[in-house]
């Protein structure tokens, strides 16, 4: 074991509980904090100065996904902060005491299972989950894991570095695997929202051709602020796949970034891609995917299903934007302000991302 | 124009005729052939001996699919015959009179659009579809393209070529774009029917490791015979996605290739896969896909459409079953009994393939 | 037969012949133009309004190459023009009289063997090569086929676009082979040269970060503001190897590009590469590559073969030019030039490209 | 920490030692063992039963390669045996007491560096290698690493495993990553020997076809009967790239893998390598590869270094020699004969593997 010189670790914090499934939030005042002899091999302390909301922490809250969440929860899975402590015998350890870390969705994984072993690092069966099924960044400290806390580059603050974690590396990863290249188009439906605002800019990053699709005019101008090339609302499109082809040589984009939680998406995504095109599949509804077999198969598209990224992808994306390309717009509030961000979350209310200071550091 | 030497193009000869949209078939004995000196640059008059009966068959006489077929139809697009006449002023032809040639599906495609240039021929806007939306294989000359007919290797015989010209291709296709590799699960729903039992011979042939599903005692007979590792009969099966899983290293297969038009097959692989598994779509049901979206992205999932396959593909295909490593199982009948034979495949009573012999040669 | 309404053929027309090998390089002001009416199928006429001129003529013009040149020839392999007759019986031509289109290295292949159908067209059998195998762009109007001619986009202008044909592509598709992604180094040797400019904004365009290698302020003013991360002075470095790896984390680039015709660049790249990089080769000296084998399996080295680019390629590259992300950096001269151009290259006195402009449109 | 019920590890053992660079090969009767209490975390002991010979155990004992061993050194890579301790806080292992592990040449990587976390283990820089930075297989009891110790098949002889875990490994991975697929014919010079006769088995396995190269009647029938499709003796051959083409359609085979220390395999390879083909490095000779660079672009050709295999790899290529579709054809001996068996490698006396028996289990 061993902890950061000159530093002390308290024996309670502030949290943000949900004691059990469905029951509200509360603010802990005094929640007790692990301490350094107490951490496992491979176990780290993080003190946590930056978090985001994320639209999974709902999911989480509520229990409404077919994987269960532990209670009672701590959730947050994109938060920013330092090593304070590092559990004895932790071998080949990448990070040290002072690391300025980063807390992705995946907290852990094992290494050694054939996921890991081939870089499928997030669906290790041993996976743990920040915020999810172990505890996450709505707290002063929190444990987390040497092998996948992720440095943050140093030019890049806490504040903008925090909703990478998810937010930025899940739709880096999307676009990874999109099968694209330099000059093909995307259409990314839901541009100006949490996800969709950093899509534009790693897109923009690749030398793809975005289709941004979303509606008012504070979206318009914001995702073309961030380069989008073709601006598409979809509340005034009359016919909003021809739209989409029109824009894109009249075949259609490459490929294209779903996030929305309804039907809608998908089915319009089949019909306006470019024959041999791909639909990323990035939300997360546990809903029918609504493509029609016929225009799959006739089309040649391939439907790839996305899921956060892996320590690689994190390491990318955070480099990607601490070069410049990539910058998340959001608000900062405090910790308490947590409960009424999860209401405006609800309410469809929040443009880009809250991130919550949870300590001065 | 140019005429196989010794050889008379007769003016008339027996087709099998689809007069209009939901006409019952009608066998012609005196439809016109087209003649040496009418054919265009790039069509080649091709001498019918074997053709195959598929199911798409019945979609183009239907006309139930929602790309439309032509009326007066002439089906059929797996045939196998000889090259008696050549368009004058064809340029590059890769084949010669006197070729014993396959026509598939695809009858033709541009070679120049942006699909061609890229190897997604079966998706050019060009494109001609035999048996569809030109005359096919269900007579005794039929016009070609001299890019895209195939030629079938010395060794292989015209019977036993036929279906590889369609459900051969189409089931080696989709596992070329399986993204499996030797040693790998791949599960098979159908393996006993005229694709599903290429689909055995192919995976084999690959290295891969085969999970046969179907029922009856004569099909679990048939694909053991062609080497699936592990039978699975879905009608005495208790739970076929655990069934299919533990026979997998309890993870589940890499891949599955799903022909059925039901949603259940979709729905199932979905279940069943590995994580970071392939879903590959061969049927083509005018139906939606009936695959969740969550498990979809927290598995990792790829579902990728194969339509058909390529020139390259067609011969690779062949290849294959040249060196001895794919066998068509077939009733051979003539011409005339397309008919009964459509009834047959409307009433599922059809096992392996059917080859109709158009002429003796 | 079609010629462009309104346009007469003249019987003769300025060239620049080579007429056997080693003889000086005449400028014929009466050498014949072959009549529409002469154009086999899939031939066309193109009248040339620009024409890059490259280091691949010096070697058709010397026949010191392996593949032997023919001759008498006219050089150039870089030429932008307008369709003014199209052969009779030129069947799916994707061009049509009046298009401007482009002329390339690969002057046709035939569509139909193995290569062609594998996106191979630049290895076909029966490939024809501007400038080398067939006359070239060193003319006012030459003969080349519908089928490979590049159109070009309306907002290219021809002096700009011609480069782009050669030297472009070239470089494009040694990028688009080298196995990197957005934010990974690649390192460009002659960086400031012809093809090396042009590199250095096809990689920016990619996302990538690159290390710009050559020598002089100059160039060094030039590759900076093309956008070029890192310049490294090859004459003033003291350890070349170890300045490159430095400005690459320390691992040194995911990619080199090597286009000098000297061991150096290959010893060198072997040694620089991070593990797991790609080496792409794209200059042809008839040598010894210098790589050491002990290394390139030690460091899992990848050295792959880039030559030139197909149709898809070509059109990918101009569009990339097009949408403003690529400059070629030339200076315009006559037809008359090209001697002293050819003196001016063989004593590396060129900067960037030089383009002729064969005849005012 | 913990060690196997009923086992008593003892203090002393035999083990193969070379002292210092250069120095005779000495068997000691009383080499001490690490004892279970000594294991830091990540460590196991093996109880060695068996282990291959390999010609880079020679390299290792004179230190000719440009990678330092150490000295003294037990050489030996490719061992099996049983895990009869482990150290103490080893978190997340893979494997527990009692296990039959193998271990191969790369005893360990942090798993946590770019280069780990982006599947290319073999190239992290705290790599340890088995017989060259860390004692090896040539002894009784090995300390060796949870994380990358490899399990055995059950149903796989821990004799005929060894083999697997360098040549099986090596030459399994550098076909897959030849860039090939069913069908493809590779060319595999010294077919015949440790390596070769593996190649020719996991070709064979991947659905390849093999032109086996190498010399006299005993190898012949050896390759023939382990499946090669062509022999070409390089002794009798009078055009040796001619053969190999006329016997791969006249184009030559897709890849080529050179286990071979000699420019000679190289140069030749560039050669009778079909266009767009690739040519697989796995010897290591520390010499000049001999590759032409203007054939080597013209040609399209890419030449892959593929040194060992990651612990995915070692897992996959055991798993298709526990199907039956590879066997190692090795000869037995006493770890006594070691010194024998250097000298017989030294003079080129051996046939297949020679594996030594270390303890009877």
């Amino acid at each position: 074991m061993s902890t950061l010189e000159g530093f002390t670790i308290p024996k309670t914090q502030t949290a943000a509980v949900v004691k059990e499934l469905g029951a509200p939030l509360e603010i802990e005042k005094s929640h007790p904090v692990k301490q350094a002899a107490d951490l496992k091999p491979g176990e780290c302390l993080v003190h946590i100065s930056h978090t985001g909301v994320c639209h999974t922490d709902l999911h989480a809250k509520e229990g409404d996904w077919p994987v269960p969440s532990v209670h009672p929860l701590i959730g947050g899975h994109e938060g920013v902060g330092t090593i304070v402590a590092i559990g004895e015998n932790t071998p080949n350890s990448p990070v040290k005491l002072g690391d300025r870390v980063g807390i992705k969705w995946m907290a852990d994984s094992c290494l050694n299972c054939e996921f890991c072993r081939r870089g499928f690092e997030m669906n290790c069966p041993e996976v743990k989950l920040s915020g999810y099924t172990v505890d996450g960044t709505f707290s002063e400290y929190v444990v987390s894991y040497t092998n996948h806390v992720t440095p943050i580059p140093a030019n890049l603050e806490s504040a903008a570095a925090a909703s990478i974690l998810c937010a930025g590396v899940t739709t880096y990863k999307a676009l990874k695997v999109s099968n694209t290249k330099v000059g093909d188009w995307v259409a990314l439906p839901g541009a100006g929202g949490g996800l969709g605002h950093l899509a534009v800019q790693y897109a923009k990053a690749m030398g793809l051709k975005v289709i941004a699709i979303d509606t008012g005019a504070a979206k318009e101008k914001l995702v073309k602020s961030l380069g989008a090339d073709v601006w598409i609302d979809f509340k005034t499109s009359k016919d909003i796949v021809a739209d989409i082809q029109a824009a894109s040589d009249g075949l259609g984009p490459h490929a294209a970034l779903v996030t929305a939680a309804s039907q809608t998406g998908y089915t319009q995504a089949i019909s306006y891609l470019r024959k041999g095109g791909t639909l990323v599949c990035v939300g997360m509804p546990d809903a029918e995917m609504g493509a029609n077999v016929f225009w799959t198969v006739f089309k040649s598209i391939r439907i790839q299903g996305s899921y956060v990224g892996t320590r690689q992808d994190a390491i990318e994306s955070l480099d990607i934007a601490a070069a410049g390309k990539v910058k998340v717009i959001y608000e900062q509030k405090g910790l308490d302000a947590l409960k009424s961000v999860y209401e405006d979350l609800e309410a469809g209310k929040i443009a880009g991302r809250v991130i919550l200071e949870v300590s001065k550091q």
